[in-house]
């Protein structure tokens, strides 16, 4: 991928959530000029929600001050997407989008081409190109949030599927007859070790009485799962077996994408990352130990190193390649 | 992939097993033109059985009859091998194999460029090129067989992986501490819905005094997966609920795999298929119950089409490309 060729033009990106909008200007390095960060306000709609998207982006070029054009703008969003058509096909937590064709509208607003990619897509492909995942050729990335999303780097190229439906990593049934799942299924991985789901459990154990410093902490709201983390890390010893069992889910997960997609990376974000090794450790003990030998001796699975930031920036370098035509569509090398 | 410019030539493949070796003859279409199989004789090494499978393969050019030049050859081989250097790094059922480099043994013995490819990942290819694969773009193979093991062709290639790896859909954690697997850990797919796994659910059930028709078919020794399969279709209750209960844990191994890769097709062969709606059934409706609702509605799931063959003839397509220059290695259209 040449970028010296590319001249030393601005690409925007906009990263659009259910609470809040962020919006970046970078360069063609991913080095970044401007950020707006602004609330989505989504009861308002999509037309609305569009105008703030584009609102924000013209104020993270104000920011960057280095007049006022782009060469290219990328959109991460949630929920399932078309990527050929640049079109949100439905958003769960944005109410009344449904089938926006949302590239065409931000590239008319902007006066230059847009690209959509899913969220999670987009986080792989910022930490693949510019964050935890350099140096990578078979990257699968994991946030572990509110829920569990994923996206996939195979052969250096994003995984999309037969309908831009691939990654759903929080969606592989570990338990018979486990939890419920928010896709109604029972015992998947995104509800044994979301952030909803460690909260759930945190809810059912103060129930019961446990938990005490938990229960000093919550004050009679229900539990956050940030909440349990800072409980276990403060001696809360039931917290601290929330935060383990989620863990342990989570690395049960980790193994079977070890074992299926064989990467060199796996690359972890999202809130309930943050808690550490709360987390981690039992989910890498796992892994080391029921891992299949040559694949688990291969991979390396590691923590997101852009932060809130991913999906933005991997939108960006996405855009970049609408202008240096070059990587995600004709990389073959 | 221009099929016509390359000629009329003839392709060789061998299908290596642990008990026999299976080689064709093919045209530059995929049709048939010579047969042979005969046991491995794995007991006697390596260097008895790569002579054994050139003196098979030799055979069937014999009966093709068309004159004793190959333009390529096709070799499929168990265990993780190195693609890139045509070596079988370990075959578990293959005594003395380790880091036999068979691609260039058989090249130098059959005097023309030879391929060698993991066999499940050669079924995929053979599934998808020439059987109930044709026209798929991402494609799932799954052999539910002794073991389960998978091959992957995503975006119209074989993933292999970052080492040859990829595709171990057999061990996808699924139950918590469910029975032992093949490769230590517990509850794996492989553990709940392979003919072993089938096998020694009977054998505790006929224990415990159950399964009265398998006990009779039986007659003392330790029951297949085909008698299960055999008494259930005869009307054993016993054996019925075995096969349906595998069928379950396929279905929710099948859940996992369309929620992940949202493939258009997922092929499934290997013998424990062969007992039809018996485990088809059940594994489908956990599909149609669980898997998300976009990758689900666009999955067809269906039986293998070319039965023992699917290995050889992916290895041969395979092999039709080190001739054509086409698909698997330069085909981005």
């Amino acid at each position: 991928m040449s970028v010296e060729e590319a001249g030393t033009g601005l690409i925007g990106a906009i990263d659009l959530g259910g609470t809040k909008i962020l919006s970046l200007v970078v360069d063609m390095l991913g080095e970044v000029h401007g950020v707006d960060v602004r609330p989505t306000e989504a009861h308002r709609g999509p037309n609305a929600v569009l105008r703030r998207m584009v609102d924000s982006l013209n104020a993270a070029l104000h920011e960057a001050g280095r007049g006022p054009r782009l060469e290219a703008v990328g959109v991460a969003a949630p929920g399932p997407i078309d990527f050929e058509q640049g079109i949100v096909v439905e958003a769960p937590n944005l109410p009344g989008w449904s089938n926006v064709p949302v590239a065409e509208l931000v590239a008319d607003m902007m006066g230059c081409p847009t690209v959509l990619e899913n969220d999670a897509n987009a986080a792989a492909w910022g930490e693949f190109t510019l964050g935890a995942g350099r140096g990578s050729r078979h990257l699968v990335y994991l946030t572990v949030s509110t829920g569990i999303g994923g996206g996939l780097v195979l052969d250096g190229r994003l995984y999309r599927g037969a309908n831009g439906g691939a990654g759903e990593i929080g969606h592989i049934p570990l338990v018979d007859d486990g939890p419920q799942c928010g896709c109604g299924a029972r015992g998947h991985l995104e509800a044994l070790a979301s952030g909803t789901a460690i909260a759930r459990r945190a809810g059912e154990v103060l129930a019961r009485g446990g938990a005490p410093l938990l229960a000093r902490l919550a004050a009679g709201n229900p539990p956050s799962a940030r909440l349990v983390s800072e409980a276990a890390a403060h001696g809360d010893r039931d917290a601290r077996a929330i935060m383990e069992e989620a863990g342990y889910h989570l690395g049960r997960g980790l193994t079977a994408v070890v074992n299926i997609f064989n990467p060199d990376h796996i690359v972890l974000g999202g809130g309930v990352m943050k808690s550490g090794d709360l987390v981690l450790r039992p989910a890498l003990a796992e892994v080391q130990a029921y891992a299949l030998r040559l694949q688990r001796e291969h991979v390396r699975v590691v923590l997101a190193a852009l932060e809130d930031r991913s999906g933005a920036l991997g939108a960006a370098m996405l855009a970049r390649e609408l202008v240096t035509n070059a990587g995600q569509f004709n990389d073959e090398t």
